[in-house]
Parts: structure tokens; sequence; C-alpha cells
């Protein structure tokens, strides 16, 4: 159902291929998913993507698996189908316990009706939450 | 510029005015902020909205600072200017140091990017990730 | 703080100024707001957007008021501050009271609640609520 | 697709069930749609996010039909197509009539479209609008 | 998997079937897409989101190819999935190569995350990009 | 307003202070905007997004105007003031006429209110919409 053909190791440019296998040896498997098939048409794109966001997602200040979940949580909000499923399968991988799975939903239910209140409410910001 | 007036101390019906002796007692201070004083002329409403935060944003499965981390997540991608500036200032309370706001934001901006494309090219979900 | 200026009845064009007209006429009141006054820029667009407004907002099979709502609900969710002012307000002037405000914000964020809900379980529709 | 599996009566823990009952209960009916089928791996999240829906959606202020148009409005917005198909249905067992179905879309759409006017113009609100 | 079902010609009311024909003959085509056989229950609704359509992606002060770009980033950061369906086939229809199709999905991206961290950064509008 | 403060040429790490005068220098003005002083408090992120946003946004198979214009409709369906301003401000710069900002926003208008009609519908995507 894609908008664009979902590209085969065959049928990639060859510079996508070669990220392809950057994405095999970094998650130890040789299992492409589709979003990376879809992006293969432009391997300058790929290849930024991909670049992108193994920097990001690598283990720093924030742990991978919060990093997961902040993730699950943008997706959510943005209502991205794709990106919930593929990001929560990355959490389980990461060792998302199925309490911590329920403890996000509920953060994120609860973050979307404060927004809705706050948006319809119109709540000034307070002057002590500003830094600038 | 609100679409209902923040209600004082003094202006809260008493129902209302509970509620906020609640929110003081249990964060240690006496500022009540702007959402709460919009909230406060629905007492029903307040009540409801502060139990249910105060149940959800409780250590459990997920570290408190965890959970403020996905809800500026969620209220970023809402675009919910007051819910960012609050739960910012909530995170600074509960520990967040500049290096994982930096990080969370890179991943906040990493997470709409890949929403975008992967809702721009309609990316089918991969089976291995459906549970159902 | 617009894009654009926001033009007066002198600076704006005469076919601005003629729908300016027509917007006084209908309300009663010598008052045009300011998104009115930031299409007027473009008499097309904003001959078009006010006479489909005027055409969609109309008593019907749904009462003008239940209509206001309806525009707060979708303007809370889409994140714009303008249009839940502007339309709050119309919804007083028609009649809401502040029990019905308050209701329409405890459904407002019950929604927003479960869509996010729905969103991150990714829960498949039900076969019975299809009809195609 | 799910990012959980449903859980049907026998895979349930006892308090889900115990909820399933009391949605049956409420709507006289034998079917339990998927969403709370989703829910269930949390007894507490299926627990408050049900008891609260009963009590918003209750006749009040606004009629309950009022309040699934409502409904509808948000999960629109927010892009929820399982949420947008159980509350279309919800709305049609509530007496929604095809002709306030087509003056709802008409609404919707329209509001849809003045958001982002508004937006893309940044339309400053009037002073009239605020009430704090 | 429509809310409601979607009409052939011969379900669809006189008026909405004289729609059909305008749409055939604009475009040269025997083909109606489902987005219209949708809206045919409603034959003003039908009538007035074609007309305007018709008038709003006409050729202007822009290209009716980048019209059609436009309406791809509006559709994707909406999270409309027909949209961006129906929207990237008529790009295509009207010339759009692979390369501006890559070039597109580069900046949607770009803006999605930019979006993101102003927002969550609150980053205050500069004076001088202010109009009014 | 900024949830951090916006760093002065003085106040910010020598390696931002850097990219900031790379933007100088890409733009032939001594103006530093908001959105970098905000970013500036992370010298990675802030090189890592104004690298991609040069490359992105530079002439390839889409005018620079064109991607200004969609970078617009992006800001505006996410709802984000801060990129609506700075970019209405960069398609001037870069050309764009009175005329073609009205044809934008009309555009952006009509791509809303249809995502808005197609979602409450949930209409199916057509057979031949899709490549894969």
């Amino acid at each position: 159902m894609a908008t664009v053909p979902l590209l085969t190791d065959e049928e990639a440019p060859g510079e996508s291929r070669a990220v392809f296998d950057e994405i095999r040896a970094a998650r130890g498997t040789d299992y492409v998913n589709n979003f990376w098939r879809a992006l293969a048409h432009d391997p300058a794109l790929l290849r930024a993507t991909w670049e992108r966001a193994a920097t990001v997602m690598a283990p720093g200040a924030l742990d991978p698996l919060v990093k997961e979940l902040v993730y699950i949580a943008v997706s959510t909000a943005n209502g991205c189908a794709y990106c919930v499923h593929s990001h929560t399968a990355a959490a389980r991988a990461k060792g998302m316990t199925p309490e911590q799975h329920a403890e996000l939903l509920a953060v994120i239910a609860m973050a979307s009706q404060t927004n809705a209140l706050a948006t319809a409410l119109a709540v000034p910001v307070d002057e002590r939450f500003k830094e600038n």
C-alpha cells in the first residue's frame, strides 16, 4: 500500500544496498524492515536518515530504552501507525516490560488530555516557567 | 489570554480550593500554577484531572523523570506550549540535566522526521511487528 | 505578530471592504475580527471563506450552538489558539453556559486520551463498525 | 495488527473480565469492542478509562448525542481511525441522522480550513476574546 | 472500511452523479475515486468541495504541480493516508519526477524536525519576522 | 518565553559560535535568528540541524522557493508559529509574491479540509493509488 515500491536487495541501488548492510551489521539480524526499503529509492536520504538515527538513538545521557519510549510517545501523538509499531517492537527488544508499556500508555494518555485542556482553555504560561 | 478567568484562591469554589491545597501539599510549595486555576471553574473536572495525574505520574515501573520526558515529548508533538513549559520545569525539578534535555530534543526531532517520512511513503507495517 | 498586516477598512481593497460590511450586517455588530482583516489581502479567499462559513454554520439538522461546540473541539485538537478563542466567544454569544463549556472540555479531554490509547495500541477496527 | 494481543474473555485477567461485564451491562449487548480488549492487559488502566468515559459521556448539560459528535470531531482532527469508526457507530446508535452526519462533516471541514488559515497567518487574538 | 458506503453511479443521488460527470470531464477519465464516492451521500457538500478544489488547484501564480507538492506536505503532516496517496498519484500525473519526490520528502522531514525543536524550545518569534 | 535561554554570541560555546558564523556567511547577514540561539546549548544538535537544513534546502530538482512553500505548509499543519513566521520571511526573501502567498494559503486550507473529510469518512485508498 506504499506510495513507492519497497525495494528488495536486488532492486535497490548499490549505495542503498550498502546502507542495508550497515543496518544488518548494527542490529545483528538479516532483516531490513520496510521503512528502509521504501527510503531506498533515494540513497542520500536513506543514508542521512540511518546515520542520524544511529547517532541519536545511541546510549548517552539517556538510556536507549528511554529513547525508544520517547519515540513511541512522539509517534503516537503524530499518529504514525508504522512508527508506533516499529518502535514498540524496538522497545521490547531493548527490554521494555509489559508493566513499563502499560505505564507508558497511561502517561501518553494523561499528557494527551491535559494538552487538550490547556489548549482549549488557552492557559497563559506561568512566568516562572519561562527561561528567557 | 485564557478563554476563562484564572481563579484566585478567593474566587475559586470551595471544592476547587480543596484541590489547590492538595496540590500544595503534594508538591511542597505554595504555588498553584495557571493550569489548575483555569480548571477551577469545574471542581469535578479539576479533581478528576489532578487525581488521575497524581496516580499516573507516581513512581512505578517507570521512573518519574522518565515519565516527565515522555510528557514533554507528547506535548511537543501536540503543539501545547503551556504543557511543554510546565513539564520542562517539572523535569528539571526532578533532576533532568542539560545533557538529558539535549538528547531528549534530538530524539523528539528524529521521531518527528521519520514519522513524516513513514506517513508520506505510506510504509506498510512489517508482519513481524504485529502482535494480533 | 501576524505574518501579514491586518488591514483596516481604509487599507482593505474595495472587494474586501464589501465582505467586511456583509460580516457586520450578518452579525449585527460593527466589529470585524482580526481573522477577516488578515484574509483581506486576498478578496477572493476572503469571500470564499466567509460565504462557506455562513452556509455551513447556519441552522440546519444541527443547532448553531452544537456547530460551535464542534468547531471548538476541532480547533483544540488542531492547536489553533486563535480559533479556540474566537469560537469560544461565538459559542457564548449563542448561549453556551459554563456547565456546557465544562462538559465540552471533559469530552474533548476524554477523546484526546482514548485517541492516543487507540493509536498507541494500533487497535484494529471492529468489523461491525465498517460500512463498506 | 495491534501492538498487543486483543484478549478474549478467557485470556483476560479477572479484573479486566469484570470491566468487560460492566461494559456489557451498561450497553445492553454482549459485544465488547476491540479497544477494551487491547486495554485489558492492564486492568487498572482499563478500569480508569472505562469509568471516566462512562462519567463524561453520561447525559448532563450536553446531550449524549452532542457529546458523540464532539468525540468524532476530536478523533478526526487527531487522525484516529479507530475512534472515528467507533464513535460514528455510537452516534448512529444514539440517533444521529444522515443529515446530521453530513452537517457534522461540513463543520469539521470548515474548522479545519480556518484553523490552517489562522495558523498560517498567525492572526493575533482579538482583545475582546480574552477572558484573562 | 469507510464510515459510510461508497456510492456507485447507480446508488448516488442524481445531483451527485452530475458532479461525478463533471469530475470525469475535467480529468478526461472515466474513473471517479473513492473520496468523491464517499462524499456523494451529501450532494451539496460534494459539489462545494469539488468546485472549491477545482478553483484552488487551477494554474495561477503557482504551478499546478507545486500545488500538488504543497498538498502532499499538508496531508503528510495531518496524517491523512488517503490524501497522501491520492495527491502523490496526482503529482505524478502532473509530471513529478522521482528526484522531485525525493527532495519533497527531504523537505517535509526537515520541516517536521525543526517544527518539533522550535516547539520544544518554545522559541519566541523574532521581531523582524512580524508584519503586524 | 523559551524553555531555555537564547544564547548571545558571548554566551554560546565556541563550537556553537562557529556555526553562527557559518549561518552568517551562508546568508550574507549578521543576524542570527532565535531558533539557532536556542539550539546553541548543544553544539552537536545545532551543527547537525544547520548542516542538514543547508543540504536539504539547497537548489536541486526543486526550486528553493518551492521548498520554502512546502516548509510553510508543513509548519502550518504542525501548528508551529515560530516556523510559520521564519519560513514566510524566508519565502519572501526568495521572491514569494503576495499572489503566490495567497494561493499557497488557499491550497493549505483546501488540503486541510479534505484531509479532515477523508479521515472522518475513513475513505479506503483506491487500488490504483498503491505502488506496492
